[in-house]
């Protein structure tokens, strides 16, 4: 269980079967640095193109297609005083007669502020002068190759992860995804230091970053798309349009994992997600939607 | 400000210019028996047709279209030791090729414990035979009489308020309806036990209840979508199908309402929502799908 | 079989249960006149409220719930030489960065010209100034009661029918409702001069107009949603948002109806759909969507 | 303006920047044959994994990011007695309560008898015995490679092209791509002989096939999504989720070639398109949905 610090010399914008950057065994750790979402470093040196330009592929002894691949997402440490966001809301997400009315997007500019735990607008209007958000770090993308040779953008995301941006993917949460080939291939990226539900403004605080993680194998899961843990939930990502869409994925892949792994059949898990469920929703931006399904551990306790 | 016991004679299955039950005033308190959603009253006597049978209209004195109705939820008692669901997820949220090996969506049974503040399944599978939820009792479908002469079925939702079946509709919080006709017109019923997000299995814990709310009115309110409040947070409710749609709705309503009330233009409401935005899929079962746009009022406290 | 000439007093800006304008009889004809979209008859005089004030309803006797009403379009006459409709596509029809550069949706006046069986804009710009369109005339919104004391705006669609804005409902057609109340109570209006296909622009040529047909009941029909049949189609409509909604109900529609009355089971349904299905896209304007699915009637010919 | 005949060796399952498989020349015309979309050859013979492996990529001496690649399809010869399909509409396009009572999705095979123009299912249930469809033949999936390294699965559509599963792709018609790599690098293949619109069965009539394209070149083209052209149509082909979206997709590519080359504002284009507009649902299968957005060259004659 060794642990590697690996700075990449090559970054991608697609997840798929590149050539491994890293080859790392179950159980071990790895430190890694991150660009922003368009491939700013540490320095604010351009690095690489966006979108979301990945680090990786780390290529993990023993993974075969049909295992699942859990990373834990030990830390996210910032690595820039700075981050931006674009500005009003993203288009779409507003009902059409506002959409004449709304401001141009351009790019903004924030202070990330490690010590007072707080970010804040470089330029804020007079109304929103006294206030900030937390530091609060998540993975926007990341995720692993998916089978038959394709290579998906890193804009979008689906069974193999990608771009979810889900504020649900911090410190402290361990996610699981489908290994679709040897190695199983993770890449991940496009930190934001902090962001609200949905990804509405079309991005997070966008910025550098150095994470730490640890992936272990699972071997022979049954998995169709992302799941993930933390101290107090369960959760699955489904990840299409509409909405609707990656809800029913979501929702479905939940009632597996019930079925799976808690004992319930279909009449119980439906019982119990009908009173229990929870809906995150992940990011309304990108390309594919992103819908969290999500169940406490203290419901899930009454199970055992 | 007056009390009001009233119990209803008549059940309406549409929202719509129907003659007022009971005419009252801003600031009054109204306590009032509902059905459940299919009809049945605290002794489990069949008193009205599905879907969803509403006590009311009340009338509010001075009411007048371009107000808005604020209906504060003081408690909602649970009339009955029993409620119903449907066995099963509905379909639709199931992905097709699970849609097969689905139970039938037959009636099942609840007993509802007020003592131990407690619901549990009359005949629970043995995996949930220690399970049981709390009573965190919601209303599922209020709201005002639409205007055009127009009578909308007590299975959907809209401008009006309706079915929205949401969680956050409980004890506590305060509903706001964009008023259409003169008096309001407000009507009210379908209480759940409980529920989870989405109410994916079709129903909440459907039983009869007794209701009280204390009406105001707020006049020249500039509103197209219902709005609520609670302790901790303001939400705005879009319905609609689909998912998507709901989302816009709601999310242009919350744009307006931090534009009216909290002195943000679209800029700073644009920065402001990106990062603090929560959404509750309220209901994906209803023929109008319901998101709430939901914004902590501790992120508001910065902008005073 | 009677023929009746009625010329409304009252208009209904809902489909419901409203007190019947005229009783008829299983086969008889009538002769209707009927108001532009917003409310102008055939001398531009303002005669009710939008949206598209109805004609009727018109009681059929002996017709139930259960039957199908069929009522043939014999003839759809112009009653006025100038039509309009709105500038620029509906906003929601273009992708959002075009929105801000789409025209503001003004009024727009067109002349009718029946000698020349053309229409043509009033004030064409430069580019169009030699463009006319054929008279093509069709139903904007037609349909009858539904049941549960629903009254469904105009605005909108349904299983009842309602706002379809479907170019096919043009002469020659018969349409089929299902009856959800005694005497059916078939309302009708806002025709349109011409129209593309999904009535993108979010209306037709809105005129007045003078429509002439004919009812039959056909007894102790399962239908769920409109039909229609002209000399070379047979066609359901689903009515619904999204458009993916509206399809599959048109979709499930025609699967029923080849089933009743073509007998083909499920799998010889599927195998003639799959080769044969057309799609019309009726309107992607209104608040529901509608789609027709559609066959030859060549293609059906092989059944028999 | 060479020939060439070309008779792959390699498939491919995506469509990427892969190495070039014949370089040709703009106004070449090519003859290439194809595998059905589960890989089987004119032998029946099993030579390339589904889904829908492609014959290419051809490089186009020339071409560049910006341009746009036409392709005449000159024809397309079935080099088959036999085609497949699936047995049952596509669960997800009926209404969840009938998904239950489908037939099992088995593969069906049906005979293609070039002699008398016709298909027939090679075991018809009783009620089709007597059925046959004409051999219209059509190009599933087609397109060229796109940017920023992706390699798109062709079980799906895009900018790119891709499997639009469009039946207006048929003998005489020229398709558009919008050129994004050097070369454009067009791939082809999963030629049906027939097919209904929406491929709502999921799949054509399947089959091997030999296809005689010719290549053109047009520089500095600003097209976003594939267009097309026939003798009496022209068209844009939106390819997304839900349909509405295909739909927006397609319609605004329209807008903006009224804009490009007819001389049309957005306003005379408005009014253009919302009375001479046609769509077709091209695909509701494929994980993007595919709309095309039709004009009739008879309609369009008006503007020169």
């Amino acid at each position: 269980m060794a642990h590697h610090n690996f700075s990449p010399s090559t970054y991608f914008q697609t997840i798929g079967s590149h050539a491994a950057a890293l080859v790392i065994a179950d159980g071990d750790t790895v430190t890694v640095s991150t660009l922003d979402a368009n491939g700013y470093d540490l320095n604010n040196a351009h690095q690489a193109a966006d979108p979301n330009p990945m680090s990786g592929p780390f290529f993990i002894e023993g993974a075969a297609p049909g295992d699942a691949l859990a990373v834990e997402i030990i830390e996210i440490e910032m690595t820039r005083a700075t981050g931006w966001t674009r500005q009003g809301l993203a288009w779409h997400l507003v009902d059409p007669h506002q959409v004449r009315a709304m401001p141009p997007r351009e790019k903004i500019f924030w202070d990330i502020n490690p010590r007072q735990n707080s970010i804040t607008l470089q330029k804020p209007p007079a109304a929103l002068k006294d206030w900030s958000i937390p530091i609060v770090p998540m993975i926007g993308c990341f995720g692993v190759a998916p089978d038959g040779g394709e290579a998906i953008s890193t804009a979008t995301s689906g069974h193999h992860g990608g771009n979810m941006d889900y504020r649900g993917f911090g410190e402290g949460v361990t996610a699981y995804f489908p290994v679709s080939v040897p190695g199983a291939l993770f890449f991940l990226g496009d930190v934001h230091g902090a962001q609200g539900d949905g990804e509405i403004a079309g991005t997070g605080i966008e910025t550098s970053a150095e994470i730490t993680f640890k992936v272990r194998l699972l071997k022979n899961r049954k998995m169709r798309w992302p799941r993930g843990e933390n101290e107090t939930s369960i959760f699955t990502v489904g990840n299409a349009r509409p909405l609707d869409q990656a809800l029913q994925h979501a929702t479905t892949e939940m009632l597996v994992w019930l079925e799976q792994d808690y004992g319930l059949d279909k009449i119980a898990a439906s019982h119990f997600l009908g009173m229990n469920v929870r809906y995150d929703v992940a990011n309304v931006f990108n390309p594919a939607y992103s819908v969290a399904c999500r169940l406490e551990k203290s419901a899930l306790a009454a199970l055992k």
